[in-house]
């Protein structure tokens, strides 16, 4: 018998993001657990490469690509300094899927991105292993978790609703005086400089594509850099300011680090201005 | 109802392979698209570790790997620093699989492998979203086709046919007065040292198992290195010459790295004879 | 028609491990030839970064993933210093899955921990492609062996029993006048020591949750350090031991490296006594 796909077929999708890297066994630890409850699952990385102990790197890179994923996905995310310690673990039910992992502010940018319903304690009570180490909850709570979500157990059967989780203080960017004042949040392997600063906050300040922006990182001399539409309009080598692929300002270099160029890091302040 | 798997059962097979590394969440996002569209995808990873913007590392590695899977594989390659620019988006369409991406090179000698058949530039009016960013073609133009390519549509639906597409200048090895010239396409990470040298172009030489080849490196005195059949024949640490799992000319070291001994790199020209 | 999982899908497993790195096709060619014949597989990557030629720290780790992964599960593992010599292909087959890989003590720790049952010497004769490299047989052997294994074909049909395998030569932790001996056997990512001196050996020393530790590393005057249940007992960067997440005795520090803290790495040999 043919085997005939229906746009009815939808496995569970399960991610993964942790600051656990890929040398050693700990993520294929994790989807062991996870295949061992849910077969069905597939499994996709976020990224394991976030800085050991980086929640707000972590942060990030999940509310960027959660909303990617199908409506249903489970995300879960590890990256948690105080395993073993009184944090609690985490569910929170979102409108277009749902998050696993510690109450230390890494899912709750993605939670809002993905509408933000309600909040878990996970207790797991008769549905998770009785034992489990004080090091290592990504295998032994949050991965049998997400599987168990998985199969269609209910976030209210594993945990009990709680309030008031632990927040990430996003610095936010405003306007005022016909200036913008943001922050890097994101260096990406091309060097390119992620602020928080949205296209909105662009357009009121009356930038065009072609605009000569003037740009202030903390503690350093204003440049000029060219409001563009893509890399390729800046020579190779040369400065330039886009909303790139997050939807936010980017400083870049066309075949270039921009974060080499001009020594910005994760963190930095910036001001941005018309020139 | 037991599942069973028929020989049928063929989900399509979608494979990735670009310059994004593994520790931002780009590779990621097209993951999402692609499952957002076609659930039933299986994805695979060629490697994300492509140099920034080395087209050429790109399509080697790409044209290595493609000819070893499944008929009707899709391919989606994304090293592409001219994105937003003037290039344009393909579909290759071949006799044992099709190829997405940038008209930079990229695509065609993995195509090459695989019977190039047609060559579509990507317009996907009324399939593909209208709004896509300037700076990330992957996840906005290139993993949307392929997931549509893997649902059945055809590249005519989401394309029109050109012809001349843009083509790496691939170095060819030639014999002649008894001497090979070729080049150093790729080190890998164990250090051998693969250049374009066929297995024919060696027996053309005369060499066979045992033989000694005297190697010049571009600028270097020649070396002399045995011919021999797998790295064990050669002393822990010593130089030897083989033909690799590409099928072509290896000089490389037993259990040690060739290119830290011969501080060689991909590019460099290399002339072998019979000793 | 709506498409339901049950109990009984079961799709089936293989995973890999090898010393291959991310930034070559090698592993994707594996997963290629895996896909060829068997469609319905789904891979898992243990890791790819064990460090070239590191039969031991590959050992480590099959043994410590495979345990978790469900029953069934087929783990091929390339960790292959001699590949192309006399060393045998194998495939060892154990209570609660299959392993495949070289001869050389790769795959026995994990194995026993499966509960071994028998080992095979691949032959593959006509079911095995006739033409093969011999400096890939991960791609060319190991590959398409286990995906014939998950397609139900025996061990017996694809190799011939043998006996004698080789075996590493794990250091065995021992207990002589309240103290033990034991050995760093792997030191991960968060820089954690991970010792082979199992909670058995711990509780016969005496030492519960809070006792004070003597810690003498190889060549180094000895330290006292708490033993403790969780990371996060400790004060931010101070050292610690605790029973890790393999349930062995671990020295590590809250939020940083206790390899680098105390320039200790894998191979080193330690001695514990209660302070």
């Amino acid at each position: 018998m043919e085997k005939t796909f229906g746009v009815s077929f939808m496995p569970p999708i399960i991610t993964l993001l942790t600051d656990f890297g890929l040398k050693d066994s700990y993520v294929a630890e994790m989807k062991a657990v996870i295949l061992s409850l849910c077969p069905e699952a597939v499994i996709v990385d976020i990224s394991h490469e976030v800085e050991p102990f980086n929640v707000k790197m972590g942060a990030y890179l999940l509310a960027r690509a959660a909303p990617y994923f199908p409506r249903g996905t489970i995300h879960v995310a590890v990256v948690d300094p105080g395993v073993g310690g009184p944090r609690k673990p985490l569910i929170v039910e979102a409108e277009r899927g749902m998050l696993v992992g510690p109450d230390n502010g890494l899912l709750i940018p993605a939670a809002r991105k993905l509408g933000l319903k309600r909040i878990f304690e996970i207790k797991g009570e008769g549905l998770l292993p009785k034992r489990f180490t004080e090091t290592f909850h990504g295998r032994d709570i949050f991965a049998p978790t997400a599987a168990l979500l998985a199969k269609g157990v209910s976030p209210e059967t594993l945990g009990l609703e709680v309030s008031s989780p632990v927040e990430e203080a996003f610095h936010e960017a405003s306007l005022s005086n016909q200036q913008v004042s943001g922050e890097i949040v994101y260096v990406d392997r091309f060097g390119n400089l992620v602020t928080n600063i949205d296209r909105g906050l662009v357009e009121a300040l009356g930038a065009g594509f072609g605009s000569q922006l003037k740009i202030s990182l903390e503690g350093r001399s204003p440049i000029k850099v060219r409001f563009v539409k893509s890399y390729s309009e800046a020579p190779r080598g040369g400065l330039l300011a886009l909303i790139g692929s997050w939807g936010t300002l980017e400083l870049s270099a066309n075949q270039a680090s921009a974060s080499e160029i001009l020594k910005a890091s994760a963190g930095m302040k910036i001001l941005v201005e018309l020139a």
